[in-house]
């Protein structure tokens, strides 16, 4: 996604949505739960963009605890603005992937999204793509023993990856599709990009267990 | 494939490419290269059809053993036809992949192809498919332990199936392509059926290895 870069969109998105916000100065890593006043699993999505999905997931499940992690200030202050009214079940985290380790404890989150993620298709890129074995490495360490990864994408390059990647390093395959929105896993709840897409071609998907 | 049946066909077939066949009367099991008296890899078709892409391959690496595994002798009689003049590192077996073990020793097959296997779309016909887990735990015993399994397909739900069926029942994936035909892996061999198929829509593909 191209973003413009918003002068001090940094102060006003902490000073317009601060609680919906999770920085270092509140981190509840071991404690995401005690943070959410709500015993229940643990849902995080990874790169949430404009949060379309987190927010329809949030509704749609208010018994469970959603956190979406972002890098972008430009797009979490549009997350913050859909989030900020309408769920209490949700955090959001300003932050990097490559660092999840901060924020959470081993075997703190139940469920992984990864939703269009940049397909970085130049090779020397690779290990950038977020189904790269490095962040699978991440991501088995907080999963818990039975945590799931939830992955779509448009583009046949990454899901290829993704299938090869995640089932030599950690992970087994659930279940796959290859047309998704015509699929019986699909359930609806979609992001931005993704309605855009799914109008030219194919969504791919793949869920994922986290091996023992 | 729909195929008129043929009185005689069995007979014909016999008579005329006897040298081509290989029955219970001669089973080379645990000595396949032997037979061949070529100490090279054996690289089995399961379900070979009419042949073409046996036959191509045989041409295209002469220093390989093919054996093309067909059990509908309508068929078979096609796939001899073309097989006949022109290759001797290729055989016929003419029988049930069910029945693999009684044709061939633990380890010794190096290569295993399925190309476009009939995709019993109905669930209750699953156990069928050539990527159910039963077959799979056959193609294990007579695969060595390198072993290769190498398939294609048209169908997008048994692309589905094989992925998740074959990564979570004794193989590793280790190429997958959702468009063959535009991708790195493809080397222009082609069966009949696939010919056709490939202008409508893609080619699924799959390289898997056996799990030590």
């Amino acid at each position: 996604m191209r973003l413009r870069k918003i002068p001090g969109i940094g102060e006003k998105l902490v000073e317009e949505y601060g609680t919906l916000l999770v920085d270092e100065a509140k981190n509840p890593r071991g404690n995401w739960q005690n943070y959410f006043q709500n015993p229940a699993p643990v849902f995080l999505e990874i790169g949430m963009g404009r949060g379309k999905f987190i927010s329809s997931m949030a509704k749609k499940y208010p018994e469970h605890n959603f956190i979406g992690l972002e890098l972008r200030d430009e797009v979490i202050y549009d997350a913050a603005k859909r989030l900020g009214s309408v769920c209490s079940n949700v955090a959001i985290l300003r932050g990097n992937a490559a660092y999840l380790e901060n924020w959470f404890a081993p075997d703190e989150v139940q469920r992984l999204y990864l939703n269009f993620s940049d397909p970085w298709p130049k090779k020397r890129h690779a290990k950038r793509r977020l189904t790269h074995e490095n962040f699978l490495k991440l991501y088995r360490t907080v999963l818990s023993p039975d945590g799931e990864v939830f992955f779509r994408t448009d583009v046949r390059e990454l899901m290829e990856f993704t299938l090869v990647e995640m089932t030599n390093h950690g992970f087994s395959l659930e279940e796959v599709s290859l047309d998704f929105h015509n699929s019986i896993f699909f359930d609806g709840v979609t992001t931005e990009y993704e309605d855009r897409q799914s109008k030219k071609g194919p969504i791919y998907y793949g869920h994922f267990l986290r091996k023992k």
